[in-house]
């Protein structure tokens, strides 16, 4: 196993491409769909349960950490990977997007933000070198930049300023992050819906320097087909040779269409999420368990699924616990929506390493089109 | 494997005895202890983890079932056994006791039980035969009779109505059940805590004839003391080869104290219900994860315990996940608490073959008062 971060492609399909981020703590198969683990743990799963939906890397939110356990407390414990149990990578957010959403009383400077957090009201303030340290301490084997993103729909004003302002950061980013062979800083493009403020957000990145990109600021309350819209150019201004991160997203369609563009992983609370509202994410579109027709259904939520929830119960099983307010159902649901997830990745991988791509995206919306169902 | 229900005593120390009963489904190892599956699932538990810790019954709620999603939609989709994923052995208790503890509007009457359901409102009536008719359809493979059980403490008037009630509803129960080969039907002995109408009870029983006998109407609120003041005596009144089961019991050093007065089988809700709240059962008694003490403890909860919560976990993981209100704190614990109770079972059947139940007895007692835990 590789003592230093790396990525290899193994093959490309029109703007696709399938290859591997290496770790030191493992292989990382792209294009990859990373489980989100706010608070130290995928909810309602057991991480080697995460592992065999086929998930090489967790996501974990810096803002939660720092405010409980403490990113200190953790260290301490030998790190999050030991803590939550979980040996294979794990990319931190930097804690910027999170404040904006869930903190209170949030006060932003040039310096970083202040705020008062959600959990107990106390006061603290993240930095890019206060991020730098916190994701340290966590043991992150992926690092993110500390950035300000703002909601869309913004005016180019306060995109072009809040962009700017995301670009010093990531240089005082990399300056507080180091040299730390083995672990990876990652940047973050702005610029929201305007290409040239992306182009100029990549062009300073690039001048920076990173082990990979992200695509910030989308899925932000855009739509569809206004982050397609980016996507259409923003991943050709960034370096064909690191990995190509789209935050915070998403829809299976989403995915499909992203990879399609050129992205390379992806996070999102969707699958787990949903799978505790009862809802199932399946190939022929979104099941919602809840619904009475599924009372004395004896079939499977999708008979194709080899995960637990298909292969050992079925429709009316899951109706009933989820009705009954059993915490198996958010268990269950859970397992399929990640498993789910993993495959459509796998099916991904594998068609970029084929060629076939785009027949593979065709049958995807066909197959939910036929399947009745609403779209996720 | 057996095709017929059987019970066969393999060594006895005292009045303690272990061996195992036979069923078509499997052999059930006593002195044994049923996790509760109320509402088709042990609550925070995949069924294959309650295997894992050793689990060889179920216990499953026929009040619970009946209401929802009822005993009929689940005959109609192949049993609780397949609806739940568990193809061991389960006991289904009769509907009597958890009426008159849940239910709304309780009428009593000779014939039966009506009341209005907690889940919806709707009337229900419960009598032996509707309870045999929903234990049939619900597959049980141990059928207990309908009884009624007054809390205590209760006046003798009321006690000794209510076992002549339970009596003769006994008689009418084994009546409906029928010849079922390979299933089991169980007599509940009645009698508060007056050993003349334990005594009176038992023989109604045995004249009725059962495949195993309970203990019931214990547990309701007299106190340890009381309840070991009836063990000492009741067991005897029962026939020795048959199984014996004490109905909701109980706290680890219940169950030692009982398996000492010949007790084979328990159910209880304690395991899994205090790992939702928070506390561990352990050999030195209870710990409770909510205590800020925990955060920063690095060691597991108990070090010489084999489950997945003590080998892959500390201690402040557990009380970080508790605090944050994660789902994987009710499955860890839960798991912890199960895993503990069987291996307690396990222990206490080691020590019966062995002849050194007494020495069993003592160690146990003795590591909980050196732990300086609360009791549980």
């Amino acid at each position: 196993m590789t003592r230093r971060f790396g990525f290899s492609i193994h093959a490309t399909d029109g703007r696709a491409r399938t290859g591997a981020i290496e770790t030191p703590r493992g292989e990382i198969r792209t294009p990859a769909f990373m489980p989100v683990g706010t608070a130290a743990t995928v909810k309602a799963m057991l991480p080697e349960s995460v592992r065999a939906t086929g998930a090489d890397i967790l996501l974990g939110n810096t803002y939660h950490l720092m405010l409980r356990p403490t990113a200190e407390r953790i260290a301490r414990l030998g790190g999050l990977h030991r803590f939550m149990n979980w040996d294979r990578p794990i990319l931190t957010d930097s804690g910027g997007f999170q404040v904006m959403s869930l903190a209170e009383l949030r006060k932003l400077t040039e310096e970083g933000v202040t705020f008062r957090s959600h959990v107990d009201g106390a006061r603290h303030s993240l930095t890019p070198e206060r991020s730098m340290e916190i994701q340290r301490l966590l043991g992150s084997d992926i690092v993110m930049c500390f950035d300000e993103c703002p909601a869309l729909p913004a005016d180019r004003a306060r995109i072009e300023q809040s962009m700017r302002l995301s670009m010093r950061w990531a240089a005082r980013s990399r300056e507080a992050f180091g040299d730390r062979p083995g672990h990876a800083l990652f940047g973050i493009m702005q610029g929201g819906l305007e290409r040239d403020l992306r182009e100029e957000s990549a062009e300073s990145l690039k001048a920076i320097g990173f082990d990979g990109y992200a695509v910030g600021g989308l899925a932000v309350g855009e739509g569809q087909e206004a982050m397609f819209g980016v996507l259409d150019y923003a991943p050709g201004f960034l370096p064909q040779d690191k990995p190509r991160y789209l935050m915070g997203v998403g829809k299976p369609d989403d995915i499909v269409g992203a990879v399609q563009r050129g992205i390379d992983m992806f996070d999102c609370v969707l699958p787990s999420r949903s799978g505790r509202t009862g809802q199932a994410l399946t190939r022929m579109g979104a099941v919602n368990i809840k619904n009475a027709r599924h009372a004395d259904d004896p079939r499977p939520l999708d008979p194709e699924c080899s995960c637990p929830a298909c292969t050992r119960y079925s429709r009316a099983y899951l109706h009933h616990v989820f009705k009954a307010g059993e915490i198996i159902s958010s268990m269950l649901l859970t397992w399929h929506n990640l498993h789910y997830y993993q495959e459509l990745m796998q099916g991904l991988r594998d068609a970029i390493a084929a060629g076939r791509l785009a027949d593979f995206a065709a049958s995807f919306h066909a197959r939910r089109a036929e399947g009745d169902l609403p779209p996720v």
